[in-house]
């Protein structure tokens, strides 16, 4: 499951923007990105129309469009989806995952806050901002300008893209994420590896997915 | 993963207007339904300007808008990703997946044919073909008229959504759907259940789902 970072700020303090620059630069370094955009208001995204719009429309609860070069998935929901399920499911093969939104998370925060827009920044909510970006430096916290790209970019792949000598698992129920302390991931991650390994296609496997449905719910 | 029936036919015959009346009548009947639409032309579904459409843009490899509604994800493929795939990892809470499409697939198929607009239905072609939709009866084949809507849904429910007494699992590793047989299936099924079993929150799960990324290849 790749990092989540979430970039945080008031309305218009141009999070957008910022990242529009950043993606470029980080996907120049060789990385996949991912980005989650939080939205509070009524949900839209397909285009008026289209078959899978009339299919959603109809009823249908999960409608994808497939196709060589793109794939797009809508779904409903009832209640905001956790990040960490998101994370899971969508972001599977991406390095790293930039959010816009999710300021009362627990998410890892970079704040944008510029002085022609705001008063003051959001900062010391809690102890999960880990720099601000703008002209409103902070005692204690690192501070880049809008047009510090590479700097930025530098701060975040020393902080959350060093490598690990373990292998990693995550547990998503019914939707839900659980947690596992590191005894319990290990112990899933290697035993799982360990039945699939020598299964025809799994030798030198990236990433293993397995969805299971017990048997007292065999509809699925 | 939920059972996947291709509903197939030349350009124009139809299959969207059969699908916006078959999705309620099986919605009515208790039924969570997803739909597939095969596109084999240039991607395109969210709307230009927004700030998922920007992240797209900026070179983001996937996207997502989330909200308490609805969740929307978008992203690149290369190559058209397989049918299986796309049940086990996107619709995993559906009881039936509808596709448009995916006539040369091994699916399941129902074919929407029109004297009107066609010389000749493509059934035939392989014995994936179930029943015909329209006013050209095949030979061997159940045929039921556009409008014959609640037949049509008797049919389906009757073939896919009896019940089983075993756990399921499917396998994803890198992307890629691995076959397993019966005995693989309920080892991997039933060592897993009986790991996580145990696990706060997981003691009466509907749907497990396992990620992991081996120590090899640890960034993820």
């Amino acid at each position: 499951m790749p990092p989540v970072i979430a970039f945080v700020g008031k309305p218009d303090c141009g999070k957008t923007t910022l990242l529009e620059k950043l993606i470029p630069e980080l996907v120049r370094r060789g990385l996949k990105i991912g980005t989650i955009k939080h939205h509070v208001h009524a949900f839209a995204m397909d285009r008026e129309g289209k078959d899978t719009w009339r299919h959603k429309r109809a009823g249908a609860q999960v409608v994808a469009l497939s196709s060589p070069t793109g794939l797009g998935v809508i779904r409903d929901t009832t209640g905001d989806p956790a990040v960490a399920e998101l994370a899971a499911r969508y972001f599977y093969d991406v390095d790293l995952v930039l959010a816009e939104g999710y300021k009362h998370s627990d998410l890892p925060k970079i704040e944008v806050c510029r002085r022609a827009a705001h008063e003051a920044p959001l900062v010391g909510r809690n102890d999960s901002w880990l720099a601000l970006v703008g002209d409103m430096p902070e005692v204690g916290l690192p501070c880049f300008g809008m047009e510090d790209i590479v700097p930025l970019a530098d701060f975040l792949v020393a902080r959350f893209l060093t490598t690990s000598d373990h292998p990693r698992a995550t547990l998503v129920v019914d939707g839900q994420a659980i947690p596992l302390n590191d005894f319990v991931e290990q112990f899933l991650a290697r035993a799982i590896t360990g039945m699939t390994d020598a299964l025809k296609g799994c030798g030198q496997a990236k990433e293993i997915t397995i969805t299971i449905c017990p048997a007292r719910h065999a509809d699925c």
